[in-house]
């Protein structure tokens, strides 16, 4: 009977198919979305100062009612040390851990620390993710371009490199570029036509390496783009078309869901799978 | 004879075929523009000085005309209560009521509240959507597109709420993230490469952390743009089918080379042109 | 023989096959970059102050060279008032004159205005443009898709005008949104992520909003790409293909140089153009 | 037996096939990154006044096994002058000489120059690009669009300039359009989206045509987005194409369903794979 119960209860949890488990999914992004929206509004300075308490309180609700879903799915698991050792075994433990170590550590030296740790648990929202199955295809795509975006990310970093070292030189730390490191994350700030406006060149010839500079990172704006664009709409071509041949006159290339061959009429073989 | 009156301006008021129907719509097109030409500079401080008082009576002109023309609308439609809870039904009323409510409510206390109600009146150029028929495509594409454009936005803001809770961490109040809110903002600006620069990075390790969330959001720039792309020349690809219906089955939508139905196998019929 | 001497620097001038023609070209195209390189190196304060005299010696020279040339033109080409009605008449002309008033309005007090107008002797560098010949497939794509541009556009300028004024309600004067008007410069600056800083939102609201605006332009930035991108690639396919079909077994969409069809061997006709 | 040493010693540093190459070239590879890093972060104030001595021992441990390997490479290679006066010789030589330079010219006076010298090691990562096969692709299609974008360029920089002496025109030097390079330096800024907001319009006219700028700026982003996209796809899916030649006229580059050769009629070899 023990077992029926675990069962019951696995379904709930760990399932998505029937009522009960897709309103048990449904409460729990709800609850995700509502906690970070306490966690994130108590950094509000006008906010704390109003709601300060009303904050704590619905924070430790949050915090026992994950707590409680967590030693749950513990307990229906079959496999509980594989489930907590899971990536998402591990977010859900984060997510709960900083405000119950606030309550161990609660010295007033510590206080700001535990506050940081408290903000972890917005991390709670990468269970949402468990809810997106279309990610897929974009996820597929990225992966099949990793190559060709390895060797992107070369580039720019190495031409990052050589132009903040060369603004070092021109303009100098009177200007903002107080060291490399600085002219690199200016040089990447610009690249990518962000543009704050913190560290901009004032000499002349300052100027004109800048204007190289925006131009040719305009340039490569092109690359990633094109490289992502071409990939997914071969993905997306390749999906829609049948491999197979025309038995008759050997045409392939047919539609998804053609039964005859367009070019001779004759009947296509059935596809298995 | 009231009802040849009637369908007679109906036929000018909601039709856009004859020459006097595409006179009214011209009229009206050219009507509106002007009316919010008037609204918006309005606001100019230097304009309102010294033409306020043109800029007030033209309001009223055009305010009566456009009330005019609701009435007549409501006359001459077949079923006006029909009309009245349509989107253009309560954009037109949208467009006259601000001034009209001005009229009742003006005291001197709620002279600046009637002035931003004055400023609604700009939805009159929602009416100008009226006469776009050529946008079809582009929407038809952004609503087949729509899944993919959920998940990437839905991934844009996962991480704009882990990035802004970091540089929070980081950077703290001092240097202008004073909560995660604003630094969700500053996060929006910087990974969309707005870079308005009102809030930037001042340490060693915030301005590193920065560097990375301009990178991959520039990399994230190629999602939205590969996306439309590829839905796009899928929907021109497929355009160009024969339109055409097989004479057996009747299936439409054949490839531009086929010479026989994909679904029965028939011989189609030839195209002329 | 006056009017083989003519023909003879008519081919010089306005031709561009032989090799006095294309040594003609060249010398004008460097002689346009020269003096455009000294118009604008003349505003730099420093370099006049050095070389200001040499400047003015330098602009002579080259407006009297325009001038011959302009003159010789007019010489030379068998309907003067037809070249000096066109474009590049009227442009030749534009590229000299400034100076020349000058020289008629050299009053002390019309100094500044004679000096702007010696700055539109930069037009010259639209003679440039003639010497470009394989603009046209790109000015092609831009002409077929100037539809859906336009279309573009206006939900643009709509969305700027909304947002302009909502933020000129939610911000006001004393954050800087002046007026609706400088509103829309803004709503302009942050949608295209161009982001100056100059203006930004400082109330909780106006940020907020701000998010949307730029998170509803980043969007949009995929339209104009994709069609220019989809009109593009289809632009490049067609021009790849025959359009003729096989006579043996119908296959259409050959490789622009096949003889043969790649389905049953047979020979394809010779195409007529 | 000395050409056995040789022999032995090139396969190591020229080599890149056997174990030893392979991590011959990884250990360099890790101390250019590393020699890099120290140049680097030496440029950091903090890191200097603490670190300044061991970075001052790392660069000459660095500088010492560097030089070690050029001599090396001259002494085993078979054509030392050839090596020497390669890509590859100059930069293996520039990425030791400043260190050594600022032994012999170590003036006093001279520090800040030899300061500037050794920045000039970064050039030691282009030696990575030594090791970056996968490049190919990429830069085959920015190559193939090479014309497309000399023109593009050239619009860009016609627009840069007419819009420049506009802006110079209309502003003046009173809001920072000191000159017309600086006019032109603010055009390249804002037309690519970057927006430092260093300088602004201030005059309504001014924000106008700045609007108008940006929007053409706006869309001619497009282009070399486009232009790359439909290249990279078009190279692309002519790698999908049939790699066999043709048996009697020896033509290969069929396409992916050819099964007769598009030349000569004849039929092409079934593909096993």
């Amino acid at each position: 009977m023990g077992a029926r119960w675990r069962a019951h209860w696995f379904h709930i949890i760990f399932g998505h198919e029937d009522m009960a488990g897709r309103r048990f999914d449904l409460l729990l992004i709800m609850a995700i979305l509502a906690s970070i929206a306490v966690a994130v509004m108590d950094t509000v300075a006008q906010a704390h100062a109003r709601y300060g308490k009303t904050f704590y309180v619905l924070e430790w609700i949050f915090t026992l009612a994950f707590t409680l879903e967590y030693l749950m799915r513990i307990v229906v698991v079959d496999r509980p040390w594989r489930y907590m050792r899971s990536f998402f075994g591990i977010v859900d433990v984060l997510a709960v851990l900083p405000t119950w170590i606030s309550l161990v550590a609660a010295g007033s030296q510590y206080l700001l620390v535990v506050r940081a740790l408290r903000i972890l648990r917005i991390f709670r929202i990468l269970k949402l993710t468990r809810y997106v199955g279309e990610a897929d295809l974009l996820w597929l795509t990225l992966v099949r371009a990793r190559r060709k975006i390895l060797i992107f990310f070369s580039t720019i970093l190495t031409l990052v490199l050589i132009f903040g070292a060369l603004m070092y030189l021109i303009e100098g730390p009177e200007d903002g570029f107080t060291s490399i490191p600085t002219s690199m994350y200016w040089a990447i700030v610009t690249m990518t036509t962000v543009g704050f406006g913190d560290i901009t060149p004032k000499t002349i010839l300052g100027k004109m390496l800048t204007s190289l500079i925006i131009l040719i990172g305009y340039s490569i704006i092109a690359v990633p783009t094109g490289i992502f664009t071409a990939e997914l709409a071969a993905g997306m071509r390749t999906k829609k078309r049948k491999l197979m041949s025309c038995a008759r006159c050997g045409r392939t290339d047919h539609e998804d869901d053609a039964r005859h061959c367009r070019m001779c009429g004759a009947k296509l073989p059935l596809e298995s799978g």
